[in-house]
């Protein structure tokens, strides 16, 4: 018998939030992910902290990023706290050059995105990647791989759909973009590789079952730096459920994701199925697999996924369609020059 | 035994114009609707009249429409020539009070449109049935009664998709307004129960299977009276058939109709069906209900389907839709007032 | 102006039996059929007969069908009467060589389906037209097409599902292959050209919404001359509807019919759409082509459509279907020699 | 901040096999599964074994699984040699009490998984998983869960269809059933809770395209003791590629599973999608959730899923199936009794 050198360590990884999705990224990763585990847990609440590290063999409680980065049983960072500490976060991890997956926004607003990139690109090589995580949906992945090999030549249009049933207490308009479409915006611009250049929005009467104030559903609409034109549905008091689709129309055939999934059923006189009712259930396999893709890219010493850059561009499209849906004005986007380190 | 009066005599149609629609109708009058015969045929081609008239028992052959109208076996008229030479037919039926159904356009422009609207006005009750014939199909009608029951409340989009395989030579960007989306603006009218009241047009850089000088896809958005937004996707040389779809939202539901028709198949490493090529395929049968509907209707003596109204309120959104495809601006609809006639 | 000769006068049709079946074929010639009329009804309820003719211009009313065929004005005739009455009416129709459309069955068993069908070939020429309407449906005449194309090869099996949403008080177990499966018996011969051998029936153990004493749901297996093998879920208490589905399987390909018609909705957690209550939904265009396939041939001096051989065929196998539910065992089906009449 | 104790080391696995399925698994438990690491490998060819273990850090390659078994890095051990190597294999694992997870079949024939029963029963506690991974599947548990609900009361027939592209060299009769229709006696001995009581064989005249001696497709027909019946279409020669389907026929509702996966496509005049190739596509998830199952529960000492008793009953179904398929009569299945250790 013959036996080579133990296995390598696996990847320990501090999770910087403890809310929802830093809870269910620290079962994820010590429960689902191979090749991983929880080294350190981070929140402003200490206790929650405590109470999520225990959970976890080997895991240890900080209220401070900082001193979590300089644990030698850290490895990477997974950040997962508001979107207003991400940029202190990012910068500290820049300071020990560690690999970060930063859950989406990258930062609120296209400025300090900006300050983020820019920073990187200082750094001379990429660390973060984004958490766009519809890039990892089978679905998605399947309708880029057929834009991709050209088959249905040029992609003309995308018309999206992007509903939920409903909305928690304080949601706002300006959210149906920076927390909802923002997602679109990515999926647009991974899809087709082309920046936005213009967003419009139009707002039919709203839903009697939107809160008061909120302008439920819209209509947005991007125009791309290759002339496609692009819609959106977005709906976010539809009452149904949680349903996400994209129809590409290419030169010569269209293709569609999102509808109709899973089991048939007949009963009381209809044919159909269940729709899912939130992000989780919908898009769970696709949290997995972007936590999984991160890790063994970081395992192999590289930085792959959804770029600061794409993080930036995002931000920056987000704040001409918060103003779109306010003036009812076709708004161009600017971009800054994109820095060699994010090609060209 | 007893008997009743003899049947009372099918309704003698004048179908005017035997192109490609004209002769569809008479087949279709002849052979497959209830209650009505051809009793007249009128083409300009003198032969090309007596040669379609020589198919039909008891049919007379005329070149001039007005001959026709006074020929005693005439108790209604079909007009099916070309949108220029609709006007004149239509006052010259008015003169003879008879019944028309007249394919669309009712005319080419909102102008016409309203001289005729006027003089049915003027007439004091309607003779005219235009042929919108969507409003006949199986699939539309359900969607209508589910709209009109208000399970779903109010509707606030549509979502319209109009595909067609390729374009015959001559065509030009207009008539994806004029002859195509025509088609989206009286189903918009119809469904909302709305005018439409501004027309935006995007266009995405054109398909590379598009003729030289045609711009397309298009994307058209439609603003409605009652505050709904409608999109409607218009590619006339989509490569793969002819695709129409409709989805309504409402505040608790949405629905579709288009997708999927017919047998499932499964082989050479796919699932799936055929899609139809033309519209005469996809809309055969509302041809058929349009045309016994409205036999139906004069035999009783009354006139339904859609109106003059419609006609003209059509022909005025082609125009501002026409501006808005050369402009890129959102372009308002403006609308002569409503006669009594056709509803407050 | 040229006008032909008259045009030739509408079919008159008796319609003999004014149930439930007879009256919507009464409506049907007198309002949706082409080139017919409703010359005569006959019923045994003399109040009945009188009443459904006072709804048709010119129509008679008779008692008995002797007397009904004798009328000139009767060219053709239409039995919806109940089975045990029909040798009598299609023996009497053969005496004035008048066409027959025979509602299904043609008889209520095999021995008076065989006199029916001697006496036919007697005549010599073919008069019944049997009303087994399926063969009239759009999607299994899609679906024969295919076959007979021969795409996907031969035949090999079918997989049929006929569910009812729920059986009147009196239906009994033989009805389940007498009134329905008889229909998959028609579309077995048909779609795939070859006689039922054998027929089984394996009965799980029946569902709690049966009625005492039936023995529902039930799977029956037919093995044909050309080495099919047919498998068909009958269910006549399914609770969900009224379906009616069709899978054929070849050497390359498949192919299904009968699945999720029409509207797809999204509302309260679901997507989908409605099944069709019963049968006249969703077989309403199948009876309407079959009559005026039938009218249409009847015109043209011809006899098209199931045969009195298809009609006595089905009698048989539904004999051998009714042992085999009894016995559990296969069942071989016997069949009388083919007359010349019905081809080898 | 606090640690707490270093985490639990990940469960050290042995393969034994590193054919198709083996190999996969090495790379399943190396990359994907979290928690484990593959600690052996075990081969009688000593080079593939040492190729294999030289791909994962850490790894011993072996040719005696009794001396791997011995090995202290290895705390479990998964079956993926030939059958006929099982029972060996297994009843060694008994001996170093490991938990072990075995590829289907348990052991070649009901005589030898009785003796692997027996022997795990005379140990006293659950050692055995088996490896029916349609149980894994998201499908089939949404499946079963719709079934365990009770909504749509007992379930009274299955509806199965298996279908292969096409079969390699050396596929035979038999295997059918051995290799094939084996996942659907588990599925519905799982999805019933019932065992099988009876299995006949309808065998239509073959396709041309399946390989001289090949009688393909089948319809394979099992009742249950709870008196459901089931039929499973198997054609491992359709040509159009990989499809397991399964509809439940409940008292209230039918559900189906298997149908129109994934993207919806038109193009080139047809709408729908691509059907996976083969098992390893459609099945990928549950091969992953299968061993990730397994891993979970031998961690918290624990043993779930199929059974010994499970893999032993489906032997004894595959043994009457076999004979089903030899003579074409309706044939008992006889079961042992069942040990307390597999529930009453």
């Amino acid at each position: 018998m013959t036996r080579r050198h133990p296995a390598s360590d696996p990847l320990g990884i501090a999770v910087i939030g403890t809310g929802r999705m830093g809870s269910d990224h620290v079962r994820r990763i010590d429960r689902v992910v191979s090749g991983a585990r929880v080294a350190a847990v981070i929140d402003v609440d200490g206790e929650r902290a405590e109470r999520v590290a225990g959970t976890v063999d080997g895991c240890a409680a900080y209220t401070d990023p900082a001193a979590a980065m300089a644990d030698d049983a850290v490895d990477a960072v997974l950040i997962a706290s508001p979107g207003p500490a991400h940029e202190a976060a990012l910068l500290q991890a820049f300071k020990h050059d560690l690999p970060v997956l930063c859950e989406k926004p990258l930062t609120p607003d296209a400025a300090s995105a900006l300050r983020v990139l820019e920073a990187e690109a200082r750094l001379g090589h990429r660390r973060v990647q984004v958490g766009f995580m519809r890039r990892y949906d089978a679905e998605y992945q399947r309708l880029k791989s057929l834009l991709d090999a050209g088959e249905f030549g040029r992609t003309l249009m995308l018309h999206c759909t992007h509903r939920n049933a409903s909305t928690p207490p304080g949601y706002a308009t300006p959210m149906m973009i920076n927390d909802s479409v923002v997602h679109e915006i990515d999926v647009t611009r991974w899809l087709l590789d082309q920046e936005i250049t213009a967003v419009t929005v139009l707002r039919p009467a709203p839903s009697s079952a939107a809160p008061e104030g909120l302008s439920d559903p819209q209509l947005v609409l991007f125009e791309t730096s290759g002339g496609a034109v692009v819609d959106v549905e977005i709906f976010v008091n539809c009452g149904f459920g949680y349903q996400v689709r994209c129809e590409a129309v290419g030169e010569r055939g269209t293709a569609r994701i999102g509808d109709a999934h899973g089991m048939y059923v007949n009963a009381a006189g209809r044919w159909g199925g269940e729709i899912p009712q939130d992000f989780t259930e919908r898009f769970r396999d696709a949290y997995d697999r972007e936590v999984q893709a991160w890790v063994d890219a970081t395992r192999r010493g590289e930085v792959t996924g959804p770029s600061a850059w794409d993080g930036y561009a995002a931000a920056a499209v987000c704040e001409a369609g918060v103003r779109a849906q306010a003036t009812g004005e076709r708004t161009p986007v600017t971009l800054a020059a994109r820095p060699a380190l994010y090609g060209a």
